[in-house]
């Protein structure tokens, strides 16, 4: 084994998806390379293209080849909006619901989304990790890399914290890079019932000083509705977040149309999320700020949403359009972000390039992060190898895992699930 | 060890969901039973029941003692309708489709169902079956012990009895039982293009008697339909099934009422299958002929569907209703059975516990296998066992496998994924 190859590793064998816009002229918008190459040293990118350009043996090249074994590279996968850490999980209530039972029987029963923040705030940091790693490793089994994770089922600010230790604590027990957000307003704790101002000082004068100052939070988000949050309440977060040097993003336009895009794009946001109502407006604030426009098929689909986010405005104004799967226990109990590219292409009509796109290089875009999400010189070696013929593939099937091997930051793991291992 | 156990194995630690009638006098339909014990002998049920009625330690009962961990142990799952091996997948066509492409430029570029007819064709036997295994593996490590598999992408008779034999081997190569469904009458073959009743003719003289004279058909199939075959020309089929002794079903009322559902009930046939415009007369004669709904929200989803079946109809009427993939490349390519639970219950309002009767004990009715999709005395112990604190989980969660072990007929094995594997 040659101590002077010049990288530490070399894919062959392969077709590579590189998801990066300055290959992207081609007609299907997965800037392919087939026959490719991809070389690997410090943990970065160092060589991706045809491999004949490629001048010597694969051995002399590398320390160690790896051989896609005739599959799809892309990118790894990035779910940009998560709520994976919490307690309990709501089941019983979604059965009370089919079973007939009215939402007053059912907050009556201790449901709704208190019955969370009850779970979460009982949960030691231990138990909230036991509980979130399941939920992790169904991620991570289909090639996600880099996942966001918020808080908001705590409210308080021993739980809000406690929830992002979590979150940040999965990324040394598992592979994988984590970006945390506090959602501190995302729904009025009931020791604030009826005050949800008092709430919103509370949040401004201690919670997010003390979180950003422990560096606990990535970012700041809020859930700007009628049923959470004002824009007036929310602008005075996200002014709180601006202080504190924190980017921010916002649960926006997703039951009604109250101007929450504008305001994540007034403060420079990173990404307005739901966004079923967003009117060309906010598509046009949103384009001038370089937002990114999260689509959440998950919650549509559990919701039976019939409002659908304004696709074709997104596009003409060339907003970049991320996916993800909003994991949470309420109204997306999902864990599979290849489903969200069937439910993105089938729901929103989506192409399955920009699905594609959307859980790599977009969705690298929403978290502020621009050294990953595309196969490129440079850039961060976190990738996933597919026994597909055609990368069309990740969006058409509904329910199959073809990952067989992940690598993050360089290192190569296969995708084994241990079904059911917590 | 003690040789002279009774049991040959012991499950404890559990709590069970029987899905047996004879206890779903419960509220909740699962026939749920705490702290339960389940003890098999020779492959099949020996006892199952509250674990404080067992007298004598586990060991001494059991020659293998196994803990569930707490979880959950349901009937193995049965995936009761299947298109699981063909040749080829739609991945392309669904892109063109998506990229705005007219159904005509899908035909002239090869796409449709009659694309997957040429790919099946040209594939030998060991082709198809490497194939279908990724597909079969993805069923498997949900739960799945029980798969129907249908022909239908030959059409020709050397074609069909080809699938029909790759699907008889997958019981040889992986853990699972499967029935055969002879669906000749699927789709219009070129070679007898505007000559229907002529290739009628060639199924009922010569291709089903062949295949039934060789055994490789539980039951007889077809696709009843505008854009398939009239309701005239299924009856002739289903009369040479019946002299031949093989039971009935019929994709049946998925586009329009043609009346097949009224055809396949007067033939006493298992099930009808899809069913979005069954009208109350057709229900009536299903709930008489004691045939199974069999209901397919994949297809539901994948075609945007916004008819849905008569499900309060069925319920008023008592006909059970079943649930499963459809796994097909054109219009469910969908590997994941609990999926459709989730589906099942968010599309067509079904309860947590229809769904799980659907993939169980009514599942087994479409087949008509009254051995199994349930746990009770004498059952074959076809099992599955998971990590989850209610059974409404099952449906609830989207996308995540907490299936931590499989009994296939008294046979533990771990689901565990290799995911991609081949
Ligand atoms: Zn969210
Ligand atoms: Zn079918």
């Amino acid at each position: 084994m040659p101590t002077s190859a010049p990288w530490d590793s070399l894919w062959i064998d392969l077709s590579v998806a590189t998801m990066d816009g300055a290959t992207m002229g081609d007609a299907d918008g997965y800037g392919a390379i087939a026959d490719a190459a991809v070389g690997i040293k410090d943990g970065r990118i160092a060589y991706v293209g045809p491999r004949t350009e490629l001048t010597g043996a694969p051995e002399d090249l590398a320390t160690e080849v790896h051989s896609g074994q005739g599959g799809w590279m892309t990118p790894g996968l990035i779910d940009c909006h998560t709520h994976l850490v919490y307690g309990g999980n709501r089941a019983r209530e979604f059965e009370m619901r089919l079973n007939g039972a009215s939402y007053e029987e059912i907050a009556r029963a201790g449901g709704g989304i208190l019955s969370t923040v009850t779970a979460t705030r009982a949960a030691s940091e231990d138990q909230l990790l036991a509980a979130t790693l399941p939920r992790l490793d169904s991620l991570l089994a289909e090639g996600v890399t880099t996942v966001e994770v918020k808080s908001g089922y705590g409210l308080d600010s021993e739980t809000e914290t406690r929830m992002l230790c979590v979150a940040r604590r999965l990324a040394q027990v598992r592979p994988v890079e984590v970006r945390t957000t506090y959602l501190g307003a995302h729904a009025l704790p009931p020791e604030f019932k009826g005050d949800p101002d008092g709430y919103i000082d509370r949040i401004c004068a201690e919670t997010l000083p003390a979180i950003a100052e422990a560096g606990l939070a990535d970012a700041v988000d809020a859930f700007c509705e009628g049923i959470g949050f004002s824009v007036a309440q929310t602008r005075r977060v996200f002014e709180v977040a601006k202080r504190l040097g924190l980017p921010v993003k916002l649960h926006a336009e997703q039951l009604s149309n109250l101007g929450g895009a504008r305001l994540v794009a007034e403060f420079g946001g990173l990404s307005a999320d739901h966004i079923e109502h967003l009117d060309e407006e906010g598509v046009v604030a949103m384009a001038k700020a370089g937002t990114v426009a999260v689509l959440l098929p998950g919650a549509f689909y559990a919701l039976r949403e019939t409002k659908l986010p304004p696709i074709e405005l997104l596009r003409r104004h060339g907003v970049p359009m991320a996916l993800s799967t909003d994991n949470n226990p309420g109204t997306s109990p999902v864990t599979s972000l290849l489903l969200m590219l069937s439910m993105g292409c089938t729901f929103f009509r989506l192409t399955p390039a920009e699905a594609l796109a959307g859980i790599t290089r977009h969705a690298a875009k929403a978290l502020g992060l621009d050294d990953r999400g595309v196969i490129a010189p440079g850039k961060r070696a976190d990738l996933a190898v597919w026994r597909i013929e055609h990368p069309a593939e990740l969006a058409y099937a509904i329910g199959l895992n073809p990952c067989m091997a992940v690598v993050n930051g360089g290192v190569v793991r296969k995708p084994r699930v241990e079904a059911g291992a917590a």
